[in-house]
């Protein structure tokens, strides 16, 4: 049986995962799925810099033509991160009609239909299992084990860092910058933690999980974002009490030609699945009409979990040679000729502000409130007998626009102090 | 495009709901994945009966040959359920070159080594999704997504009815014979709930899915079964109160060539994600050596849900054409030859007895316990002032032996009213 060579792009964190797998199971994959993978290459910046999994030295080089235009190496896999210089290798390698499987969601989220389109010129697969959520095998089970829906959600918790930060400040009571500090110290959480807090992480992920879902791309531009940084032990305290749990959710919507797409903080009851998702894990909640509610939970990022959809990714290549499955989006020459993206939808709302404690301030309020056709479902109001106090709304369904103009007067009003926060929630 | 023609081994519940997605979706599906997928002929004990769903009269047939020697038909898709005919019909398919998709649990259990041997003959393949788990994708993840792991251990909840009984038990403090009524009334539960409620069917699902995981197959008579029927209203409150959820779980572990097996009643953390599978969902929950913890949660049953997953399977095997991939079994033709079938595996245990409420008497029984080596790690111990008092333990993991020879010993004690309960703790 031949041997198939691989050419590695990258050989950080997830590249020696993979390495190691497809080293240490070589024998097995080859008994069990009749292929035997070799890493043939491997670039790197540096050739000498001392490697923390073993590698032989003639396995490395600097120079990318020792991989794209290796005649021996079918398969190439990508793990630099980033759009450039990885958009430019994995086009001459798909130009050398290499199949890609990479783990690169920056890259896929924007430069899709270009690497498909040449993917596809020259014969060859794409792959990207371990873009989204490492080691959960979301993007195969939506595109070939769920056919048979119309998926019309998806709700995910797909940063494994924010989930940390949260499951501590929730568990422990602690505020974000002292969970945060501790995160970096351990290394849940990256130096500068802005891609994770602010979401953008999660909303390259979303861009690809809602495009696959929805067969229509949803452009990263469209998504709409709102970190974690401005949350507080308090209003994750509240929300205990009303019966929330609090998560960073990768929110996608569809109904007809109309999508919505949005990464934010969001409540979710305490019975929801997505609620019992801990600490650094993952999940992806997807309603389908025929399938209705699925759920995927596991490891969203590491070495092995994420080497692992890697060399899953890359057995599937080898047998799916030459079968490879093109996605198709049905606006995909214009992303948004065909589909309405929604800014303005519909959630209910969390809202807490401080307010001088005196009667009268909560009829006020729920008059704005009323004012723009948002309606109440709860209220918190609790006096101290201080001169403020914390009062808590949760809204029925409301829409965005509705509820940013309720906002803006209440904070006029001269007894509201402080409007504290605003966060949306979800079912 | 050619058509498919499929021909459907009868058309209950699950065969409705498939030929349901395929009508409403043909055009879709022949848009996405370019198959266009016709149901051709489907055999009925009685083609007079009025169907819930509608269906074209000349669709029905009542002999077997109209499909199995149909030459127009290349897939055959079977939903009747039990051994014979089902294994008859299916083995004169596969005979005649005919795809096989099939969401029969107890055929595939039993008798899977001959009908895969017979599907390699004649170069078709046999596709099972529908079989464990309905809409869940399992067999996909396990077979095609974790390829570069060692599964070393599965725990799953794969039967909607006892999940659905233990919830309303757990949530409402009812007993079981009451909740079983009335899941019966409300069509959760059979008339002849036994296959339900003895672990039958759970059983079934866990040799399918533990010889995947494994590579290995996993008959049926080793795995160990016991059912809910003895479980109380105290037991799972008792367990509450320890931080347990009580679940009816199918578990299969490997260590080396040594495999368990076993479906029973099972007390995990409140934290665990099992714990929040509510109502008459299932979940599977699966340890890798690469990719590490992961669930998959859904809709195990119903018409919808299984029918995705019939479709699912029916579109694979179009793609996959000449391209199945057969099981391999290590063990195959020994099924005991190389595997070592456990029975005196190690749990902890929670045991829920009633004694005399007198001083010494948990003295005596711990004295027995530690007499068998078990060691324990809880106690709850309630006077109300009466002559009797339940004792409740939680052990450290121990043997099945010991703790069997143990509780024999502790029920001699003239202060040992009953042993009311013994249920397995797994994490």
């Amino acid at each position: 049986m031949n041997v198939v060579k691989v050419g590695f792009l990258g050989f950080g964190n997830v590249g020696s995962g993979a390495y190691k797998i497809l080293k240490e199971k070589r024998q097995e994959i080859f008994h069990r799925e009749k292929i035997n993978i070799e890493v043939a290459k491997i670039l790197v910046r540096d050739i000498h810099k001392k490697r923390s999994v073993p590698v032989q030295p003639y396995l490395l080089t600097d120079d990318i033509e020792d991989i794209v235009n290796n005649p021996d190496i079918s398969i190439v896999a990508e793990f630099m991160g980033g759009v450039e210089p990885a958009r430019k290798y994995i086009l001459s390698a798909l130009e050398n009609k290499k199949t890609v499987v990479t783990a690169n969601k920056e890259l896929i989220a924007k430069h899709w239909p270009e690497l498909e389109k040449a993917a596809q010129k020259n014969g060859v697969g794409l792959y990207y299992e371990a873009s989204v959520a490492g080691g959960i095998p979301i993007i195969k089970v939506v595109n070939e084990s769920l056919q048979a829906n119309d998926i019309h959600e998806i709700m995910g918790i797909i940063n494994g860092t924010t989930n940390y930060i949260l499951t501590k400040m929730s568990e422990e009571g602690r505020d974000y910058a002292q969970v945060l500090k501790e995160a970096q110290k351990l290394g849940y959480a990256e130096p500068d933690p802005t891609a994770d807090v602010e979401g953008i992480d999660a909303m390259y992920k979303l861009s690809i999980l809602a495009s696959i879902a929805f067969h229509a791309k949803v452009p990263v531009d469209f998504i709409y974002r709102e970190g974690i940084t401005s949350i507080t032990a308090e209003d994750i305290e509240y929300g205990k009490e009303l019966g929330y749990a609090l998560k960073l959710l990768a929110i996608a919507k569809r109904e007809g030609d109309a999508i919505q797409a949005r990464v934010h903080p969001t409540f979710i009851p305490l019975n929801h699945p997505l609620s019992a998702v801990r600490e650094s894990y993952n999940a992806i909640f997807i309603k389908g009409d025929a399938v209705g509610n699925m759920m995927l939970y596991g490891r969203g990022a590491g070495d092995m979990p994420t080497g692992s959809a890697i060399v899953s990714d890359i057995i599937t290549a080898c047998q799916q040679k030459g079968a490879y499955r093109y996605t198709t989006f049905y606006n995909e020459n214009h992303p948004s000729a065909y589909i309405c993206y929604l800014s303005n939808w519909t959630s209910e709302f969390f809202i807490r502000m401080t307010v001088r404690d005196k009667p009268g301030v909560l009829a006020k309020i729920a008059g704005v409130f009323g004012k723009y056709g948002v309606s109440i479902a709860s209220v918190i109001q609790k006096g101290y007998g201080g001169d403020t106090a914390p009062l808590i709304f949760v809204t029925h369904p409301a829409g965005e626009l509705s509820m940013k103009s309720a906002i803006e007067d209440i904070k006029k009003e001269e007894d509201v102090l402080r409007v504290e926060n605003v966060i949306r929630v979800e079912r």
